[in-house]
């Protein structure tokens, strides 16, 4: 649509998301759902797995981490494509409260997709929870100009 | 109201906040005007001060690193009430586009106040802009359970 | 010996916090050797193994984000005794370089134990090289006073 | 010297950073003197001033990110020379001690200069003091190639 600014379109659907990272990095989505891919946004859910419990039933911080890397990548491939040369370069999380034996669900939101950097933000909530157990920030280097105009 | 939780209430109202930093750190609000405070979450603006540009008309990054700061700690107080033993533990903040020569708002939300941490968010905008110039996550140590549940 | 500074006493052998660490959480030492323990510092290796890696054969941000949390909470369980209650709070972590496929070596020092908070900083590096692959800082929450006095 | 690594060299002494500082923003360096360059490493004190003090006698927290961003750009400065396209992109910093109302030193220390990206860690210390007051870590965004070969 001419005109329209680039954050109104998304480049990639929720399942051809899924599935460009199931093909460059076989098993890395076994543990999550795209839920909603939106211009600059996803919301992501990790399922529960009683795997990634510690002693005392609590969601490990890995695995909090790799649901904040992964569902803010989602968002940036949406709107960049399928492009697997981005890499994290830098994430930030804090631990708010211990998550529940539940599902926890990845909000995420760009604020900037540059030349050389994105960087977005995480809230992560257990299913059910109105208040988040965690927050992160995550900035990726991506390999060169991916969108015309970039959203900077 | 019985039963609300305790996200519903503030303690402090815009004015109030703004007397009492005045009050403890003399000339701190100067350039800082509190637009709306709300459960858990502030708006303040910086105001535009040509002093605080550096050489080709930015605004330093200091000057944004005191405005997420301040910003937060504006929610905090609305929360905590009267309460100037809070301090910055934790302040980390990605600049990402030069901020145009105007005033700057914050929009700023808290996560946690817990028994001895509170951690937010915060979204900068040039006035006027959509994107933000820069995003900033603080943590603060509370010098006691002040809220009666805490908000954890 | 009196006068000494609490800084210059470890109250953990490296093979007691081994130990103690697989008690209370079952298989968390098994890709973990630590090296050395110092006051205030430690040498913990993460064993390669080849699950771990990710297509193009680089260790995963995940595997490193648990090397640098390990690693840090070896120095301070060296410092505070067998102490489980201690959680991770906040964690942010740059990747400098793809880490080859070897093992990695976190060398970690705590800036502080103080009476809520401990906080350090890790360097990784891959087995057999000079620059690093990643660097991270680490903040924990403390039940209570742990030591007599605080490292403040 | 043929086959000495980019490391070992600086490209600029302590008092060419200072006037190059002074050029390009003016009263940047009233404040700081350049005690020691090596390289990958500076050394930065902050010299003491009233103005800067709150209520209580501490030093702000907007002052010392000022000195942990000062500092490591002029580590970086050293290696890459006369370039002040550099920005930073991103800073976190952990206020571990309330600072003496003394000088601040900085010891900074370089771990990366890619083609994007230049990365590194601070640790300051009080004048005279043996433990650290605040740890921080700093990233800059770099035009382009400026070493040949970058130190990745």
């Amino acid at each position: 649509m001419a005109g329209a600014p680039v954050e109104s379109r998304t480049r990639l659907t929720a399942s051809e998301i899924t599935a460009f990272l199931t093909e460059v990095f076989p098993g890395a989505m076994e543990r999550f759902v795209i839920e909603e891919v939106q211009p600059m946004r996803a919301r992501v859910r990790m399922k529960f797995d009683d795997l990634q419990l510690r002693p005392g039933g609590t969601i490990s911080g890995p695995s909090l981490m790799t649901l904040a890397d992964t569902g803010l990548w989602v968002a940036l491939l949406a709107m960049i494509g399928r492009e697997p040369l981005s890499v994290t370069s830098h994430l930030d999380i804090d631990f708010l409260r211990k998550p529940a034996p539940a599902d926890v669900i990845a909000q995420t939101v760009l604020h900037k997709i540059g030349k050389r950097l994105a960087v977005g933000d995480v809230i992560m909530y257990s299913a059910g929870e109105d208040v988040p157990c965690a927050r992160a920030s995550v900035t990726y280097a991506i390999p060169s100009v991916r969108l015309d105009p970039p959203v900077e």
